[in-house]
């Protein structure tokens, strides 16, 4: 499509669209046939409608938009951060599932909880709760319990079951799972030449730090996805 | 586009898209023409490609990709939600701006810092980290100081800036800002008939809670994007 048309799909200006071409977001054109005669195809569209969405309904500077699609995707890891996560995770997981603890069966699980028999099972539908044990049975640990409890806190807390359906977490799983992704291909690609056991260790410390970071900016973002909505409300 | 088509470009068998179909994750189809020739629209394939990354890359069973599909999007809130929202979300906001307390200024922030100017600025880019006082000056509240001093004993614990530059924040900005979105967006369309004061203070008590669940749930996620990084090393 020409440029006019694939401004008018993506909602934004022919302007916008070379401001971003020049900032490095988006590359010249998918093809060029001319001085002044350039195509652009589906492909293009998408990405220049990602950069609007970052940068309209996020708020992202460029540069972190620049960070943010370098890192996006589907892009797979090279030899060498293959490499890396093959001496790495097999320790970090195992270090994460010994300071998880006991494992508990799931009629010890359930008896010390007020969860339903249906709402553990969505949990483990989600993968949120319980891991195969090799033998079809699950077993359950720390974190899984810790898990439970919480969402047990906000329901004693009067955030009843039909204000937040467990469905609800599915949205937990896709977004955090994306961000999880991404930090996973972030730190192994930073990870420099550390020795994979000090590695394995950094990345568990990494883990417990970042909790807190996450719910921090988390309230932050619920109050601008607020403040967003009731700009919507104000006449013009 | 035919099925095949539709079915090549998603990346999927045909009886895929029938079992989608079937359990009321796609619709029967854009346009149908006969009694076997069916068409499908970008739209169509768009939706598809996302209900398989629902169920392929997140795991997320058919019922909660119902539920997420229902709540995802920018469907615009309706009136009543509203008006709810206009009655809450002032309230809630208000509560929040209290209980973040004291209002330092950039020169106090920074003294207790080891964070330099320019990191500060970054924060401040991507809305984490300081509100306009409305006199063109900033204000910084206790969870800004919060986040500072979260990011420092990352630091402190080995994570230096190299592994973590703060540009990465610019994804969970993105994806918790999603996340924000749509719990605001549930958590109005769910209030029922409180009064909006209680609903304010349940919203506050909420939000609390959900700050250990985000990161139980992200400790979960980590495990399993490494043993699917994992599993694609194996040959089969």
């Amino acid at each position: 499509m020409r440029i006019g048309e694939l401004a008018e799909r993506a909602g934004v200006s022919i302007a916008t669209i070379k401001f971003y071409i020049r900032e490095g977001l988006l590359p010249p054109a998918s093809k060029k046939t001319g001085r002044t005669m350039a195509f652009y195809d589906q492909a293009y569209l998408e990405r220049l409608q990602l950069v609007r969405s970052l940068r309209e309904e996020h708020f992202l500077p460029l540069r972190v938009i620049r960070a943010v699609l370098a890192e996006r995707g589907a892009r797979p890891l090279d030899r060498r951060d293959r490499e890396i996560l093959g001496r790495v995770a097999p320790d970090f997981l195992s270090r994460l599932a010994a300071t998880a603890g006991t494992h508990a069966t799931r009629a010890e699980l359930v008896a010390g909880t007020e969860l339903s028999s249906e709402e553990l099972a969505m949990l483990e539908e989600l993968g949120l709760v319980g891991a195969d044990a090799g033998d079809g049975e699950r077993r359950y640990d720390a974190d899984d319990r810790a898990l439970i409890e919480a969402l047990q806190a906000l329901e004693r807390a009067g955030v009843s079951r039909d204000r937040f359906p467990l469905e609800i977490l599915g949205h937990h799983v896709e977004l955090l799972g994306e961000l999880s992704r991404r930090e996973v291909r972030t730190f192994i690609h930073n990870a420099g030449d550390l020795e994979p056991t000090e590695l394995a260790k950094l990345a568990e410390r990494a883990l417990a730090l970042v909790g807190p970071i996450l719910a921090l900016v988390h309230r932050k973002l619920i109050q601008r996805a607020l403040r967003a909505e009731l700009a919507k409300e104000k006449p013009r």
